[in-house]
């Protein structure tokens, strides 16, 4: 069964499709598009596809200093303004792809097909790119979405416990963010690893339609779509103070679990907030015990001082205050900015020791 | 006098302020942001200036490859999302302004003021950058306008007869592309070499004016915007062929009487469009020899071959076909396609010999 749905951006609506078959589809439709593909995936490609770059998804290949690389390879292969591209692969190949297009003779359309549950569930739509320069993480992007999306559920079995379960923590967060009732219905859904393929496009259908809303009132990240910043902040720490040992979902959904306890230990949360905020927080730990075996071998030792450092130099902070994105009063989430002082720190500190405690982080 | 007016884009409205004083304007409005100025600018800015980063507006700086350099410059500055920038300078400041602001966080505020007569007639308002990178000279580019664009009249009596008469043809070009009656207001204006301030401010309104026309109905350059080509790939082949001697807005005057050449020689016009054309086509004349003595200085000399080759490799044309602007029937400038053949090569090769002729280009 193929499911599809539109969604509106300033350069014009674009098309979602979620379902089986659709790497086919895509093949037949873009027979003479210039294919970008992650490396591991060659063999998805029929034999002598004519023009195709294969990238590996490394974060050296994401930097702005190796983007005159891939736009050679398009100016090689005659791509004109009306030319297509096709970008098969996950976040990195997302990234390098969004980039390219939008700049290219000053920008040619492309189709994006996702390949990580990370992809699938969550960066596919909105149209984000990050890419790194001088060793600066994300510090370049900008906004430049596909017309259209191709989720196809083959790419669903060839993922691992980590990636499954990451993703899964950006769709719950999405839905958690929007309301109250989709986040009980995404928890009817119940999302769990392994995902088969009719589980995988129900929770796919219902976090990408939820993020459809917040990037159709907020393109640009000015207000409501922030929210989807949740867990962000907390979990980057983690990744960052651990060399991104600790992958980006894995560290988003035990960021969401810290800024809960945040919220509870500095009284932001009545007892219907607390609930929910509960609720969403016994969800991530489950997830991640369910498949701690899997997860446990890659878990790297953590600093904690290091941590709140990382956290300290995040990006999304203002000047002189830290921002945070909180479920408060009745759970719904909420934008905080609190003074740069120690006490702060101290509070801060003391939300992820608690947060780690409780996902039962196995070496702190 | 001041005058001002909105220019809609699909990223909000911006401001065009056209006047006197608008530098110390600018100056007590963004104290705080970071300046990108033409480095032969540097007198202009008040000392001790904070946060400023001078650029030498040429090709070599405007490449993908030097971007990252600009971008640690804003880094180092501590810029973040909700800093602003200020670019002044001309069209390669510009075109770094604009692509490090659509890019850096993605994408912070700016404010442009133009410096030369082509940023200030045509190219300051509709958003457009176009960068180099691997030796091909504005492969690269996208559309990032700024939130408000100063045009101050100081800058006009530094001009000399080159870039003045090379912007007004950019000028003149906008109107013609526009309808008769704004063509014929535009020469009731009389503009001529050298210009003082009231009769710059009077024409760069009209051309900007006109030129809002078009991008608020095209922004992206899919329809109406692309006959602001007129002029460009035949002027286009002239700078590519010459290393660049002969300045762009010269390029596109003389550009243009070759267009009329291609429209008069195979009969596209009817009488009232033969009689427009050669309107625009005396006029043109008659700007470039009322200054000869100052524009046959830099004159190179011109290899037709080479030229009429530097016009067949136009990105502009499609895969089969050359795409051309010419004036036709009552005069209104339409898009052609002609078939790569040696007969419409020939065609061009005449419209060239007879529209150089025509200017009476000094070494032809």
């Amino acid at each position: 069964m193929q499911e599809s749905f539109d969604v509106l951006a300033s350069s014009g609506s674009y098309q979602v499709l979620i379902g089986e078959g659709l790497l086919e589809k895509v093949f037949s439709e873009y027979p003479d598009a210039f294919y970008i593909v992650d490396a591991k995936l060659k063999n998805i490609l029929p034999e002598n596809f004519k023009s195709c770059l294969f990238i590996e998804a490394s974060e050296d290949n994401k930097t702005l200093e190796k983007m005159p690389n891939v736009i050679l390879k398009m100016r090689e292969a005659h791509l004109n303004r009306t030319s297509h591209l096709v970008a098969i692969g996950g976040g990195i190949i997302q990234d390098i792809a969004t980039f390219v297009t939008s700049i290219y003779m000053r920008g040619i359309e492309w189709t994006y097909m996702p390949t990580t549950l990370l992809g699938m569930a969550d960066s596919c739509i909105g149209g984000k790119s990050s890419i790194n320069t001088l060793g600066y993480k994300n510090l370049i992007g900008n906004f430049y979405p596909p017309k259209s999306v191709s989720i196809d559920m083959r790419f669903i079995k060839t993922l691992d416990a980590d990636q499954v379960i990451g993703g899964l923590f950006e769709a719950v967060k999405i839905c958690y963010a929007k309301d109250n009732a989709t986040f009980l219905a995404y928890l009817q859904d119940e999302p769990k690893f392994p995902l088969n393929a009719s589980l995988a496009q129900r929770l796919l259908s219902r976090a990408l339609k939820t993020k459809k809303w917040f990037i159709e009132i907020d393109e640009f990240d000015q207000n409501e779509r922030l929210l989807l910043n949740f867990g962000h902040t907390f979990g980057h720490a983690l990744e960052a103070g651990t060399d991104f040992a600790i992958a980006h979902g894995i560290a988003v959904g035990i960021g969401m679990v810290i800024a809960i306890e945040y919220a509870k230990q500095n009284n932001h949360l009545n007892q219907e907030g607390l609930g929910r905020a509960q609720m969403l927080s016994n969800h991530v730990r489950s997830m991640i015990a369910e498949s701690l075996s899997e997860l446990v071998a890659n878990f790297p030792k953590l600093d904690l001082v290091q941590i709140v450092e990382k956290f300290d130099h995040d990006k999304k902070h203002q000047t002189n205050s830290y921002r945070m994105i909180i479920p408060k009063e009745g759970g719904a989430l909420t934008i905080i900015n609190q003074d740069k002082t120690e006490e702060v720190r101290q509070k801060i500190t003391k939300a992820y020791q608690s947060g780690l405690n409780l996902v039962a982080y196995p070496h702190f």
